[in-house]
C-alpha cells in the first residue's frame, strides 16, 4: 500500500492493523558517467514499492534529497545541509507519530546519509523523551544492501569492480525499473580509483568521472531484477521483526 | 528531460542549452474521502513530466512535502514547519545555482505553500545579495492552476462544486495518471462546506471529511487528461517567457 | 487604549472585557523620493491609534521592521530575514497568548510582509497544536487597504497613478499625520514604471527612484485624513467580526 | 533627523556628513501599578528624539521589544527570546552597515537588555570578521541613565526610593512626554522590596505589584523634563566621542 | 566530589544530600606572551577542584570554550558564537535539571562570557516557564574574582599593573597549579595599554602582544596559591547561601 | 605540546612546523556501576596527552560533552543535542582553521558520537566549499580503539565480557590514569545483557545498571597502561599519515 496513492480513511484503517510505516530515503547525486542522478532514492523506492505489491505494508513518500555535499562538483547533484536534513526528518517523523505510527522504518539508499540519519534519530528521541512520549516509539535505519542476502548476491554477480559509488548493483536496480533510461559509455579506467571522501572540490579532483572503485559496465536489468526480488524479501522479514519488537 | 533519470554529463550538456530548471513542488496531505494523499505533489509532477516529453526542458526531482499543518488532524498528512521548508528550499536552490542554473521555476500544487515559498525566495535573494551573485538570478513560483487556460477549462468542466480543497480538477488529474487508484464514496453533503483555515484541530472540526467546498464526484480521468494537456501547454509558454526575461 | 501607554493592571482589566489585541505591523523601507522611510509601519499605526480614540479596543506596540530585502539598495531601509521575522512574530504572539489573549489581529502596512506573516502563523499554529492549546486561539492578518471601503475611496481619489509602491494613498496618510514632514520633488517620469520584484540590485536597476507605478504628487493631507477615517471605521467593524467568531 | 520621517535621498545625503546612526532600544514590560508598559522603549526614544531637534544626528526607528522574560507574569509584557533578539539586532545592523553606516549606537532603556545586546555584538563582529569587513566598523551600547550627569541628577531628585525597576526617574521621563497618561495609586509598601531576578513565576511572587525597590510617587513631569534635557546633552557629547573614534 | 571521576550511583546518592552542582566555565584564548591559552577555564577549574577536597560539593566537567571572538587574531584561541554558546549551556542545564539538580552554579573565569551566560539564563528560564517547571529552579553566575576577599587580596598583591586581560592574578593561579608551564619574557611595555574591546582585527592592532593593562611579571606561584585558598573559601560560602535560598 | 598549557607565540611557532592539531572528543555519561562518568572523554585525553610527551604534536582542549541522549536516564549524564554538537564542532574548527591549521584530527572516545561528528564534517566542508577555502583542508575522525593494535590487545586482555558499553578496556585506561578513583561492586549478572540502543527510558529499562555486554571486573590499571602505550603509538603513526596526505 502506497501512502501517496491512498486516502486518509485508508490510512486510518491501516493503523488498526499495524503501527509501522516505511520511508524510502536516498539522495539525488551524480553516479558516474552512466548512473542516474536519482539512483540513491530510486533504489529504495523501487524495492519498497515492489515489496508492497504482495504484502500488507505501508510505504510513505520518498525522501529524495540527502547528504551529497561531496558530489556538488558535478551538475545535477542536490544536497541538504545536515541541519536541514535533521529538521526535515524530525518533521516527517513527528507528523507520522502524531497519527499513531510508533515504528518508523527508513529504507536507505545512500551510505552518506547514515551518519546524519542517526544524528536525527538522537534529536528526535531527545525531543520525544522531553515530551513524555511512551516507550515503544522506535526509529530504524536500514540500508537496502544490508538486507539479508543482498550483498552475497551482489558479490556473486560482481566479484570484482563492485566498488562503493556508482556500483553495478545499484545501477542494475535502476536499469530493471527504468529500462528506457539505460546509458552506456566506454569507461576509462574500467574500474574507477578508490580513496577517501573529503569535500566537493577534492572529490572531483580525485574521481574525475564520479565513480569510486566501480565498473558499472557489468550492470544489467536482469541482475537488477534479481537484486530487487531478494531485497524485497529481506525487507519483509526485517519489517516483521521490527514490528514485533516489544519495548522492555 | 527528467533530471533524476539523467546522468551528470547529460545535465552538463543541458546547461549549454538552457539555464532554467523546473521543480515540481507540493504537499502530502489529506484530500477528502477519495482524494489521494499525494494529490498536491502528484499534480505538478504529472504536468511537468508530461510537458517534457515533447520539449527540451529539464524537470528536477519533486519536492513532495510542504506546508500542511492544518491537515495534521487527518492520518497520512506529513508537514514541514516553515523554518524547515525555507531551509530546504534554500539548499535545493543553492545546489542548483552552484551548477549554473540562473532561473529556477517552482511549479506548485498546493495553495498553502505559496506564502512560505515566497518567504523562502526573500531569504535566498537576501543571501544572494550578500554573496554578490550577479543580477539575473531569478526564482519563480507558479501554481499549476494559474497556468494559462487552466482555470477557464476547470470552470467549464465543473461550473459548481469546484471548491478549494480536494477539488474535482486536481482529483481528475490524478485519476488520469493513476487510474488504478481511483476511489469512490457517497459524499455527504454532496458539496462540502467552506470557511476559514485555522490550525489542525479547528480544521477537522469544521471540515469533518477533509473537503472544502468541493464535490469530487464530478472528476473523471478524461477531464483530468484535458487539464494535463492544457496545463502542459501553459507551462511551456510560461517557461519560455521566464527564460527569455533579461535583468535590467 | 494603547498598550504601551497603559499599566499592567489596566491590561489585566481589559482582558476581562475582551481577548483581542491589535498589532500594527509594517516595514521601514524606501518609499521613493518623497515618501517617508517609515510609511509602511506608520500607516497602520496611524489608523489603529485613530480608531482606539473612540472605541474600547487595545492596540499593542508597532512591529516596525519587516520584509524589505528588495529595498536594501536604498539607504535607510532596514530588513529582517524571514527566519528572524517568523521568530519575532512567534515571540510576540506567545507572550500575548500567555496573558490570555486568544485573538491577535495584525493590521499590516506592507504587501511584502503578507507571505511571511502567513508562514509565521503556520509555525505558531503548529506549535500551539503540539502544546495542546485549546481551539479558539486565532491569528488574523489584514492589510489596511483591504479594510472595507478603503480601496474604493483610493480609486476615487487617485484614478490613475496609484501604483503599488510609494502610492499616493499611503503617502497621503502620513502627510495627514505628520504635516511637518511633507516632501516634494519634480517626479520624472510623473508615473513610475511597473514590473516584477526580484532581489535588491535588480530592484534598484528597474526602479531608479524607488517608486513602482505611482504618482505621489497627487497625495494631500486632506485625502490622507479621509483615508484614515474610512480605514478606522473598517477596522472597528472587522475587529468586531473577528472577536465574535466562535471556534466550531 | 528622524530616519522614519526622512526619505532615502535625505539619508543618502546624511551619509556624506556622518557615518553614525542611533537606535533607541528598550523593552515593553510591566512597570508596576503606575508605570507605562512602554517605559523602557519610550525613555530612550524620548531622549534621542529630543536631542535631534537641535543637532544634526540621525535617529533610527525604535527597537521596542527586548529581554523581558522575567516580567511575563504580568499582562502586557512582550518578550523576545535571546536567540530572536540577537538575530533581529544582526539584521538591523547588517541592513544599516550595507548603506555605509560604520558606527551604530544603541541608546538602551532596559537593564535586562545589556547582556544580550553585548552577546549580539559578539555575533555581529564575528560575522564581520569572517566577511573581511574593514576595521572601523563599531557598535556601541549606552544606557540612557549612564549618560553623563544623569545619575547624579536622579540621585539629587530621588535620594531614597529610586530602586531598580519602575524607578521614579524613568516614570518621570514618560510623564514629561505623555502627560495625559500619568497614573496614580496608593503604593503599598511605599518603597517596594528588592532582591534577585529569576524567572517569571518567581518574579511575580517576590514583587507582587511589579516594582523593585522603587517609590514612583516621587516622579513628576518637571523632574522628567530635567532628566531629558541632561540626558540629551550627554547623548550629544557621547555620540561625538564615538563618531570621532579612529580604529588603530 | 568531581562528577567526571564519579559513577552514576554516586551522583544519585549525592542528590539525596544536595540539589546543587557547580560548573567551572571559561574560555580558551590568548593571554599575552606568557599567559596560558587555557587560563580562563583553568582558573575556575583549579579553584573548584581545590574547594571540593574538603567539602561535600559536586563539581561537574569544565565548560572550556567561551566567547573569545575578539581574541581570534591570536593563534590558539577557540571561540563559540553566542548562539552556539547559549545552545550548549541550555543542553548542559537541561541534562542536569533532568536528574533533579535545581540549583546550577557557574563559576566563571572569563569576563567576556558574562553577557552571554546571562542571555542563556533568560533563554533557559523562558523554556522552563513554558514547560511548567516548579519555582525554585535557579541558575547563578559568579566570576571567581568576585568571590569574597579575592579582589582585596589581588589589590594588595598587585597594587599596580593588574589590568584586565592576562592579569598577574589569573596567571599566578595557573602558575601555582601548573608550575612546569611557567613562561617568562621581557615585557614591552612593562604595563600593557588599555582601551576598548572591538572585533578581532581591531583588538590585535590595539594590543599587539595580547595583554590589556597588565604586568604579568608580578605573578608567582605563591601568590597564586593564596588566591586559590581565598577563592575556595569564598566559593564554599557563596554556594551555601545559594543552596539555602528558598523560592518565595 | 598541550595547547591549553601553551602561549599564543608558542602556537604560532608550532604552526611553522606543522598544520595539524588533535582534539580529544568524548562524552560525559554513565558507565555502569563502577565506570567513571567522564570515561569517554578521559580516555582520548589520557592517550593524546601521553603521546605528546615524547613527540612534537599539538593537543587541543578536550571536547568533553557529546551525544549521550540515551544515557540521560542515569544521573550525571550530560548530553548535547545533535544541532548543538554540530554548531560547536563548526565553531572549534573554524577558529582553528582561521589560525592556519589545515588538518584537524578528532580522537574520539564515544561510539555514539561517530554519526554526528561525520554530519558535522559535512556541514563544515559545505561551508568551506562555499567560502572558497583551498583544497587540502581536511578533518579526520578516529576512535581510539580503532588505532592500530588496540583491539587485538583488548581482545587478548578480555577474551570474553568486553561488551560495548562500560567495557573493561576503557575502564582500565581510566584506572591507570586515576588510580584513586577506582570503584568496585559485585556485578549482577557478571556479564551485562546486550541489545539495541533506543531512547533514554527504553535504555534504562533494558540495561538496569547501565552496562552493555561487559564485565568491568576484569579491568586493571596495568592492563590500562598497556592499552595507553599501544594506543599512543598508533596515534603517532596515524597522525603522521594524515599530516603527510596531499590533496590531489
Amino acid at each position: 500500500m502506497l501512502l501517496h496513492l491512498s486516502t486518509w480513511p485508508e490510512v486510518e484503517a491501516f493503523l488498526t492493523r499495524s503501527r509501522t510505516v516505511i520511508i524510502p530515503i536516498g539522495s539525488n547525486e551524480q553516479h558516474g558517467p552512466t548512473g542516474l542522478l536519482g539512483t540513491d532514492w530510486l533504489c529504495p523506492e523501487i524495492i519498497a514499492h515492489h515489496a508492497q505489491k504482495d504484502h500488507d505494508i505501508l510505504v510513505g513518500p520518498t525522501f529524495n534529497i540527502g547528504m551529497a555535499q561531496h558530489h556538488l562538483g558535478f551538475p545535477g547533484t542536490i544536497s541538504l545541509r545536515p541541519s536541514t536534513f535533521i529538521a526535515a526528518l524530525r518533521d516527517w517523523t513527528l507528523s507520522l507519530a502524531g497519527h499513531g505510527f510508533t515504528k518508523i522504518y527508513f529504507l536507505n539508499g545512500h551510505g552518506g546519509n547514515v551518519a546524519t540519519i542517526e544524528a536525527a534519530f538522537s534529536e528526535i528521541y531527545a525531543e520525544a523523551s522531553y515530551a513524555g512520549r511512551a516507550r515503544g516509539f522506535s526509529l530504524k535505519l536500514k540500508n537496502w544492501w544490508d538486507l539479508k542476502e543482498v550483498m552475497p548476491l551482489a558479490n556473486r554477480q560482481f566479484p570484482t569492480g563492485h566498488g562503493s559509488h556508482a556500483t553495478p548493483s545499484e545501477i542494475a536496480v535502476t536499469q530493471w525499473a527504468y529500462p528506457d533510461a539505460i546509458k552506456t559509455v566506454a569507461y576509462s579506467p574500467q574500474i574507477a580509483p578508490t580513496g577517501p571522501i573529503r569535500e566537493a572540490l577534492d572529490f572531483r579532483a580525485r574521481y574525475p568521472d564520479g565513480r569510486m572503485g566501480s565498473d558499472p559496465a557489468q550492470a544489467s536489468p536482469e541482475k537488477g531484477g534479481e537484486l530487487v526480488r531478494v531485497a524485497a524479501e529481506g525487507l519483509i522479514a526485517d519489517l516483521a521483526a521490527f514490528s514485533a519488537e516489544v519495548a522492555p
